[in-house]
């Protein structure tokens, strides 16, 4: 499931995401090549085509080589990969805050906590000019999501890579989700390098190997790399447009006094992830037998429809709206490979 | 995932299985109406089509109420459905055999040795006249399983029952899936009562509760009752030929010199439950890149390819054989409800 929005309750992000859409100009990051770039798997232990390609390239680490750069593979959450579970102690994806960065370890803090604050010390500091240049974190989802990539709106190399990765793997179809956060509020295992950004593939069941999916993400990977490593060639990339989903909030299940499940995800919205949705179509089907209907005032796109991660945090669904986007160029680069010794 | 299939590694019920067929003749059991009836849901507690028609059925027990008799609903394992997972100790599935059943509880034993014993003297004692007429145990699995009946070939009350659910219940189609093993042998929830019967409905993620498959699980238990309901009354079942899959054994994943995986179930394997396989055809995929190919002698049919609880029993599907058998009549029951006070 997602590895950078930023939610745990029903309604995420809130109202700033309503603001129209302002696309920061490029920053300084990418001025040079990117030379130190890290794949993590397995940031969520029961999401398995990051976790095994990540130990495939951990014994056969030329795969993950390029001419000018090579990636790090790194398994982020070890100890819930054991186990196959999502986590131990907190969701590892949303601990890259600075308040946890920062926190004094103690004896009896959270795995996640110690990990995050190990991951921030191997591909970080987050924030600082010391920070690992990319991060493409692997992730798994049960929805009917087929391939996605999340990513926060204002990095416009991230965005110059999506664009790259649906021109050269068209079928099946990817798509982008965008969101919209600063610095300040990203929690992500990404969000600790300079550009960063998560892949979903789906559906999967947690705990399942698909050789399909675990194909799909091998050869996206592939492709990121020859992406960077264009870029670090000093390959053009000019301006250009795209179709984008904007994360808008969550939807909860109809929910009983006590708190449990009154309903499910209705069988005509189950599976129908990045399809419009109107006011009044159903969207949930009591245990009683009625149906709900969707009570916006506008088209809908629904995301991570039925993902079982987010049970527990109260989403049966993700809102976004379809818009089209305009991406500057990236600037040239000078041709400056440094081969690998 | 399946309730009763006696294996927990990857050769399972051995050989004896490979003997012929025989079908026992019915036993004293059912010489009588069946009152004492239990439909158990959450055994496995990331199973989510069980775990909530029972948690209804408790709200509104009408549901399982025929004139003859009224079912008893069961969260089997409450505390492993609480925090979403298949068990917290031990799987509850695989201990209903007479070593925990009557071994001295100690403080501390595994939980679902604990929850194996108070369901016992709930619905059982397993193997004895007080013990329940029928149990019927609700599982979901992550394998393109669509609906699938597991039952002992012993019990011809419920070879008649499956057959009652196929005309019932024609679409989709669902299958029999039958094993053989002696009282002394069984250790599922259900081997407690004099009969019994796991449904299994696939695919559905751990952790996901899809509307189809819970519509589709209600609709059959309905019939399941209903069933029990004609018996009662006296209908007659005559005999009849059936087309069943017969369990064979179990086939593991490829594995490396150190246990963990060496490759993936094939793709073109993938989702084909019940599907014939061939001699020489691919099954599994390595890391590598190579094939590996079916080595038996005859055509085999797998089931539960790439459920995701059977990674840690070193199973990446089943093997079973399709043959036809032949099933006796029923004994005809002088009607005599006992009408619900």
């Amino acid at each position: 499931m997602p590895g950078d929005l930023g939610h745990t309750s029903t309604v995420c992000l809130g109202a700033t995401l309503q603001a129209p859409v302002t696309w920061r100009s490029p920053d300084a990051h990418w001025q040079e090549p990117l030379r130190r770039v890290a794949v993590t798997g397995g940031t969520h232990g029961n999401e398995m085509s990051g976790v095994y390609l990540v130990r495939q390239w951990l014994r056969t680490p030329v795969d993950l080589q390029r001419p000018s750069f090579s990636a790090v593979p790194v398994l982020a959450n070890p100890a819930a990969t054991a186990v196959c579970r999502r986590y131990i102690g907190r969701d590892l994806n949303r601990t890259f805050t600075s308040t946890f960065l920062t926190s004094k370890a103690t004896p009896d803090e959270l795995y996640e906590v110690t990990r995050a604050r190990e991951l921030n010390h191997l591909l970080g500091p987050k924030n600082s000019s010391q920070a690992f240049d990319f991060i493409l974190d692997l992730h798994n989802t049960t929805a009917n999501m087929g391939t996605c990539f999340i990513l926060n709106v204002t990095d416009t190399f991230a965005m110059h890579l999506c664009h790259y990765l649906q021109l050269q793997n068209s079928e099946p179809p990817s798509r982008v989700l965008v969101i919209e956060a600063s610095e300040d509020t990203t929690f992500s295992v990404d969000s600790v390098a300079k550009h960063g950004m998560t892949v979903e593939l789906g559906p999967q069941p947690q705990g399942v190997l698909r050789a399909d999916l675990f194909s799909r993400m091998r050869s996206l990977v592939a492709s990121v790399l020859d992406f960077i490593e264009l870029f670090n060639q000093g390959a053009a990339f000019p301006a250009f447009e795209m179709e984008v989903y904007k994360f808008l909030g969550c939807m909860d299940f109809p929910r009983s006094e006590d708190g449990d499940l009154a309903g499910m995800v209705h069988p005509q919205l189950q599976d129908q992830d990045f399809e419009p949705v109107q006011p009044g179509a159903p969207i949930f089907q009591l245990f009683s037998g009625e149906d709900m209907l969707y009570e916006g005032d506008s088209t809908m796109y629904p995301l991570f429809i039925n993902e079982a991660a987010y049970y527990e945090k109260n989403i049966a669904f993700m809102k976004s709206k379809k818009l089209t986007v305009s991406i500057p160029a990236l600037p040239v680069l000078t041709p400056n490979p440094t081969p690998l010794t």
